[in-house]
């Protein structure tokens, strides 16, 4: 194997790109936004001094191309992200470019019976027009003239903000990825605490977690806190905290459902009533969709019994679905491997965060290898990763290219 | 005795005074505004018509005095208030002033071995000045200079509100009972459901609540809903969840306790976002002021138990209490009997809300009648009372005065 670059350098790298910012004194660095040019120029430089051909496609997307052995090779994908969440840290999404562009290097000019293409995507988190994976999207085809058409905080359509940035969005359909495509690689931090505890650096990733997101209420009956007794009240404070210890007793009991209720609204809200209605969200993950929706019934069960048997109306409103996305099983199979073999133990693990990955998956074989969060931190200032599990990364990453050139020989 | 004023009368009386109001549609009458003047008009011309001397004393007080045999015959205080929360019931207060100038009216003119007070308070709801009771306070000489420069929401203080209905401050002293005192007497609809639950026009209460408020919090740690498996959260809004379902049960299995989380807020109350804290209120009631502290040490407990064992942190803050007052034994007695007598079942029973009698107890024997509230409803358009529960009222107050008459005989 050729010399990888420095994880220190890698690192170093994430945090110099993390300074480009619409804020001074923290990371924001939402869709095109001004800072996206200096990204784009700093991570274009350092491809082209590699040979690599560099482009921005019409939704913003960075991509530099290393050209295969053949002019007609497939392709093989490594991206994530280069936006950021309002004061975000410095490698959620960007890492996976830096990372991806580091292999690249440490390939030291050598071609491949494959191209390798870096994917910069211009918007993950959906932070300025509330709409996630808009880069990801690009290259599946599924821009469409009604997400053109959303309007960002200042009034601004999509399509408006492309073309701010010097690009034009009636091209968009040249966004869409090149065939043949071998797959969609993509390096990611883990943003939660599994790694951490197990002492581990690296995760293969399985599933990205189907979701359910609702709104729900519960109605019971406002009343004098004094002067009515336990007895004769509909107290809808009380009924939703039975249902948010139902949701979390079905989530423990369910190996890999997570289930939260992150939003509780208690109305009129006076301390000296007793709530008339209780309004919350639910967010509940897995990644088997037929045990997420087993998990959904259970819990609007639970909530319609706890409901019937205080006095209250519940009602659910608003629900939303995100299907579960499979990475492929034989490129997954092959990151596993490659772990192994540079000396790491494997851990197969779902993301219970949404990636442009599950948006890929729509279209082509992916694999994503999650790189440990110290303190599970993530979308905070504070966000870290060891060098030595950027380095464990870079080699598996290393690793999984080889495997695919001998299976591609 | 006395044919009584006829209850359609005083439910008409009461009503006609619910139109005077600052608002047009609804009724809301605060400290001292303009529709208070009008109110104080038609009763002073009531009790002037009933040979009562009428006065407006420093605090706002209308107070009309029925001579009692001889000039100086302890009094009687019947009395209630006359402001008025927004958006109000006509009831709430307003019944006990009416119903006191009907049993005046009763006696026809009769002399009875005390003289009989009828006070109808300036403010009882805090609604002006975020304190309650500023009306009754007078009486019992506790408004002091802090209370006088206490500020209402456009800036005017105590003081000059009272200089603005044209009456002065400086003279507060004045308002001060005089002595000597048989007791205080209070008419007042339920503002609760338990007389209507139980087919009862009328309860005698023995005692008011004492009430303890407190501003709790549960701070854990806020993590993504996503990638934080259910066995590394620190939950806030599960923790307290937990807790709420604790002070429910506490109350449930303590007979006579009351307690209340009406505020829940959880933060930073994002869908997709563990909440790291939760803040919540409670109120806990109880007639007995030893029970309610061992039920408030009983909830903290269990707070710091749930805290602990979810490695959260519980931080109970702002606690305010306020002492349960007892009804004086005698009175209590005298007013039992004379519902007997006049053919209903007694039902003795604690006020859970405060009334202007626990301010008067400080200084006198006191006893308080409560009549039904249809639905339990209060503090709303909706709040009434039943023709038959005020004639009911009205002949137990006759009797009541007459069981007082023998015994001052």
């Amino acid at each position: 194997m050729i010399h990888a670059a420095n994880p220190d350098e890698i690192i170093a790298r994430c945090q110099a790109i993390a300074k480009l910012s619409e804020q001074s004194g923290c990371t924001t660095r939402t869709f095109l936004s001004p800072p996206m040019r200096e990204v784009h120029k700093i991570l274009r430089l350092r491809m082209e001094s590699l040979g690599m051909s560099v482009s921005v496609d019409p939704a913003g997307n960075l991509r530099g191309l290393h050209q295969g052995l053949h002019p007609d090779a497939p392709r093989l994908v490594i991206g994530s992200h280069l936006d950021t969440v309002p004061c975000a840290g410095a490698f959620d999404g960007v890492l996976g470019v830096v990372l991806g562009i580091a292999m690249i290097e440490s390939l030291g000019g050598r071609r491949l019976p494959f191209a390798l293409e870096i994917a910069g995507f211009s918007e993950e988190e959906g932070v300025r027009f509330g709409v996630p994976f808009i880069g990801s999207r690009a290259l599946v085809g599924t821009v469409d003239a009604a997400l053109l058409a959303k309007k960002d905080a200042r009034g601004r359509t999509l399509a408006q903000a492309i073309r701010d940035f010097g690009l034009d969005p009636s091209r968009m359909s040249e966004a869409i990825l090149h065939r043949p495509v071998l797959g969609y690689l993509e390096f990611h931090i883990e943003q939660g605490p599994v790694l951490d505890e197990l002492c581990l650096p690296l995760g293969v990733v399985e599933a990205i977690a189907g979701r359910t997101q609702a709104r729900v209420s519960f109605r019971g009956r406002a009343n004098h806190a004094g002067t009515t007794p336990m007895h004769l009240r509909h107290d809808a404070v009380a009924a939703a905290a039975e249902w948010i210890l139902a949701v979390e007793s079905e989530a423990r009991a369910t190996p890999g459902l997570v289930a939260t209720v992150g939003q509780v609204e208690a109305l009129p809200g006076a301390s000296n009533v007793i709530a008339g209605e209780v309004r919350a969200s639910l967010d509940l993950r897995h990644a088997a969709d037929a045990q997420r929706t087993a998990g959904v019934d259970q819990i609007f069960s639970a909530a319609r019994d706890i409901a019937e048997r205080r006095g209250l109306e519940f009602e659910c409103c608003a629900q939303q679905e995100q299907q579960a996305a499979a990475c492929d099983p034989h490129l997954t199979e092959t990151m596993e491997k490659a772990v192994h073999r540079v000396g790491f133990p494997v851990q197969r693990m779902t993301s219970g965060a949404g990636h442009d990955a599950m948006i890929l998956a729509q279209k082509m074989p992916v694999a994503m290898l999650f790189i440990r969060s110290p303190g599970g931190i993530s979308h905070h200032p504070d966000e870290r990763v060891l060098p030595q599990d950027v380095a464990a990364a870079l080699r598996a990453g290393m690793r999984f290219l080889e495997q695919l050139e001998e299976e591609h020989a």
